[in-house]
């Protein structure tokens, strides 16, 4: 939006655009150019002009889409808009996040402690796969999951206000890959291991891989009423000792299966430095790995059935059991892929072999009909039955080196990043030949088409989210940001329309959403809303009830928030005092939110409007403590503060 | 850059280009559209085309100026690109960040573990105003400061790598807010309290105010050559208990001088459960307040004569010495003044009052004549001289409702953000009349223009940067990000450029300099350097010395790390042992980052080309801990993974 004055300045210009046909008088409001003058002074080319306007979104205009991106090893939530490429939020979701006030004192606290790992707090995650909640196959912008791989954990994150409300583990495994990806209606979230380690965090050595190390894949049950993942109603099977690596869930034709790549089906586990080939070498050997087929909706049956054993907590179907049971196949895939990708009509798999040259497609319909006439080729060590590889596919498409990950349009074409040539490949489902490709900068991992992964991909989007970015952008030190790379598909040919720098984080996936399928709250309602359970907080304060109370317990401060004061401003305790905060704000309108910090304490707080914050600390230090408010939300801003006071024993 | 064969496709349309002149047959490379269809289909205006080409980036073309943003209470430092508005990195400072693995095992830890306060570690920060580092009153990229409002400390950043490198603390005060700001040649980092306290951290009941509680500016003394504050060398200038505001340093015709505003001036401190007026209230009623001027160079010199006080370890010229000294004078500043900022020919100081209408101009000269005459209106309670207003100022311009902060260009221009009115005014600084004034969205804090604290402003480009953004960007909940509104100085006119969302973090005041002033590495050389010192690590390590050796404390395991091994790949060890990691990347290729991560021991490490960290932690639960890497490297980036094995006792 521009002053009044300055729109004035464009009825001129605006005219000459009309009389001469849409031509070259375009100019700023401060009349300095033409759109050649402007061409040469910052030297962009034709094609970057078309990309400039495809992208650029004048103030107050909003995204068409949205893109959720896992932060990698950094550990939160990045939200994007598409296609201006500019972050709208970082959410924090494994690591502390001191802006959001999210594990920095209030209840978001004990929200971190339910992701304890054999009783210690971790501080991090290392955020892959982020899942849509889905409805028929179809994002719902209701909901969204995440995986820790490192810590093996998953998150749920609230699509109404952007916040985490859940992080939910199991001592079960040890560090997990495919994870998160849903079934088509959101029953389960999913996440199966990589590096196998014995079930239950057992000690065994090293040597005793093939008996005693284990993967397993988790069905976590998901309660869309409460917006909670259920674990007592969340069960696993357990896998061979091979690297499990991406997953995705069936949908449509494919409803009730789980697809699971695989690799060092070798399994191989190093030994550098004790005289064996590095894992790299060891696991690269075989010239086929295994696509895991599971039929979890007759697991569901088996769990019923109560065929499970328990180990730390968690309901498993033993490998012997799954095979007996018949809920679990392999089919060879070639040499160490890396990404499945279900296609949107669920018919076929698509799997990239990042040491092999295709895509291969696996066609569910043939797959399906050897299961059922249970015409196997062979059995793994384990006696899992495994389907024959030229059966079971389509064909496979020539990509180039280092297919990685494919996402589809509403073509007919599917879309895979290809590592070692670093390009993005176009290619034809139906016939299976590569109709287009385009470089990205440099080494793409994942990309992400608009809706890629639904039952009705819309295309129009593509980002390639390239792992390195070199010479892209000003240097920043040794450590680079990433690149994502947005590129235009509604053309025949694809377009680079943008390069955006990653600031902070690693990310792995990512999804791309309508805008207009989420509908976040603008504040908390009523007044006093505790946001991890979306209800009014019995200790929800207002100007009127703010109060200081002694109880058993401790000081019980009762305290509302408002421009430009905390109610009360002065809190008097004695060292040694635990202090219970319950802060209201009280504040009505929109982006109203203040912050609420304690000096030299740990604590702060993000109070949006209506939110209230429950908060306790034990005043172990004697003397003057200011509190104040971290957002600036007021002329009178710097006045908002108080003093906790710490009277010596 | 586009492919061969995209590039191809453009050689018809440059050929159309200039034989109608450089018109409207613009299009993308998938031919779908000339600028006027573009126009139509995004809705752009002629202004948003300018805008847009205006600050539209190709890919790997670079940004012109670097603005350095504080996070507010995210406790990060923003990095971002101008014009193209991309944050290109969060530096981790206050708050611990896993992607740089800062803070999460290595030697950050101990540094974080510098900015402990009263013995305790404090995980979060409010960083208020970054600061660069200084030659001749211009930025010359070597550093950058910045303060932690809440828990009162000052870091340093080294701009070689972007990595924090010291974090100092005093318990001298309890709450900055004057901080971070350098004198011309960075020989002092200043860092100024806000919320008055007992100095050093003492208990006095809070009716004791007047005589018991106090501010304080502290001088930290920078060590160029080390890159390092030294503490021994620092002292502080005991303060009234105002509430000390916003500070700048003179400079040429002012170097030697400190100028620091305040509010609250009534020595109010709330108290509205217990019957009185909110502080808001109270810390308004005064029509003036008092702009602190300070001789520096006098205070170092009634430092080095012993004239001080310690406490809490730091040197303190007591108030009353400050006053006999002649190095602390008042000037009244119209209510409740917020920015001050000095001329670039340090001449004048503007300031702006935030419950007043005017920006103030002091003239330097004008002052210092009423110091050397000795000629003063009055004194504070506490004694402190205080000169005559109008005898001080050339003048005030009139700007609107809530005038807050100013930045200058280098065609006699000032800039003032106007909070209340949502605008930025643009002024003459001979004249003191508005020229322009633009409307931002929405509520301004401080602005920033190219090179704009320095002797020689750039002009060119304004950031205002905007407290809330409300409706100008995808809802994303009820937090919302920050707005920092890009606009263009260069036409007689100021021209609104982009609207860029701030993800994380409320920034409070940023410092944009030249691109080219930076020279950050691209890697560490030699390799195995170790980042805190710049220096090779006695413990770095290669392929070939990688080795694992039980010593007196613990086992020592020296490992190498490169595309796609960790060597050693097993480490065994007893339950219990302590572990001493000394790990270096090995890679001499720009871009090629390792992560190292142990699963469930908060271990995470980030290893730039040539890095090495050492690590200690205790395997105190028996198990079997994946460890791997986690930045993908390579397409056998999963391959690269090892084991802890901890062997039960």
């Amino acid at each position: 939006m521009n002053t009044p004055l300055a729109r004035s300045l464009w009825i001129p210009i605006a005219v000459a655009l009309a009389l001469t046909g849409g031509c070259s008088e375009v100019a700023s409001s401060g009349g300095d150019g033409s759109i050649t003058d402007l061409m040469k002074a910052r030297n962009l080319s034709e094609a970057d002009v078309s990309a400039a306007l495809k992208t650029y979104t004048p103030t107050g205009r909003h995204d068409e889409y949205i893109t959720f991106a896992s932060g990698g090893h950094g550990g939160n939530l990045i939200v994007i808009g598409v296609p201006s490429m500019r972050i709208l939020k970082y959410v924090g979701v494994f690591t502390p996040e001191p802006w959001q006030g999210y594990g920095y004192g209030d209840q978001t606290d004990s929200l971190m402690v339910q992701g304890m790992r054999d009783g210690r707090q971790i501080k991090w995650g290392d955020m892959h796969h982020p899942a849509l909640s889905e409805t028929n196959a179809e994002y719902d912008g209701k909901y969204i999951f995440v995986n820790d791989k490192a810590n093996p954990r998953v998150a749920v994150i609230d699509l109404r206000d952007f916040i985490t409300t859940q992080i939910v583990s199991t001592e079960l495994i040890e560090c997990d890959h495919g994870a998160t990806m849903v079934t088509p209606n959101t029953e389960y979230v999913i996440e199966s291991s990589q590096y196998p380690a014995p079930l239950g965090g057992r000690y065994a050595p090293i040597e005793k891989w093939n008996e005693e190390y284990r993967g397993a894949v988790i069905f976590w049950k998901f309660d869309r009423d409460k917006g909670k993942i259920v674990p007592d109603q969340s069960f696993a099977i357990e896998l061979p000792p091979y690297m499990q690596d991406l997953a995705d869930a069936g949908r449509l034709d494919s409803d009730g299966w789980v697809f699971i790549n695989s690799f060092n089906t070798e399994r191989a586990y190093g030994g550098n430095l004790e005289g064996k080939d590095p894992l790299e070498k060891g696991a690269s050997q075989n010239d086929m790995d295994y696509l895991h087929m599971i039929d979890w909706r007759k697991a569901e049956k088996v769990v019923a059935a109560g065929k499970t054993k328990t180990i730390v907590g968690m309901r498993v179907i033993a490998l012997d059991t799954a095979i007996a049971e018949g809920l679990l196949y392999f089919v060879p895939e070639p040499k160490s892929p890396h990404g499945i990708d279900v296609t949107p009509d669920g018919k076929e798999m698509v799997v990239g072999g990042k040491l092999d040259t295709h895509c291969t497609v696996y066609n569910f319909a043939m797959m399906k009909k050897l299961i059922d006439a249970k015409e196997f080729a062979s059995k793994d060590p384990y006696g899992v039955p495994i389907l024959d590889f030229k059966k079971s596919i389509r064909g496979q498409c020539e990509i180039g080196l280092g297919p990685l990950h494919t996402q589809f349009d509403n073509q007919g074409f599917a879309y895979t990043s290809v590592f070692i040539d670093t390009q993005i490949a176009k290619w034809s489902l139906a016939d299976l030949k590569v109709v287009d490709k385009i470089d990205v900068h440099y080494n793409v991992g994942h990309l992400v088409t608009a809706e890629g992964d639904t039952a009705s991909p819309d295309g129009k989007y593509l980002i390639a989210m390239n792992k390195w970015s070199i010479d892209r952008f000003n240097k920043v030190g040794p450590l680079l940001p990433q690149n994502f790379q947005l590129i235009d598909l509604n053309g025949s040919k694809m377009q680079l329309l943008y390069d955006m720098p990653l600031p902070l984080g690693e990310p792995h996936y990512a999804q791309m959403i309508k805008a207009d399928k989420l509908n976040p709250i603008e504040m908390y309602t009523p007044i006093g809303t505790n946001p991890l359970t979306h209800a009014k907080d019995p200790a929800a304060t207002t100007a009127d009830t703010a109060r200081i109370e002694r109880k058993d317990d401790g000081v019980h401060v009762y305290m509302s928030a408002i421009r430009s004061h905390f109610k009360p401003d002065i809190i008097r305790v004695k060292e040694g005092d635990r202090v219970h905060l319950h802060i209201t704000n009280v504040e009505q309108a929109f982006d109203a939110t203040h912050g609420f910090c304690i000096n030299s304490h740990n604590v702060n707080l993000s109070l949006e409007p209506g939110k209230h914050c429950n908060v306790t600390f034990v005043a172990d230090r004697p003397g003057v403590f200011p509190y104040y408010c971290t957002e600036f939300c007021s002329a009178l801003h710097l006045e908002m503060a108080g003093y906790l006071l710490v009277e010596p024993k």
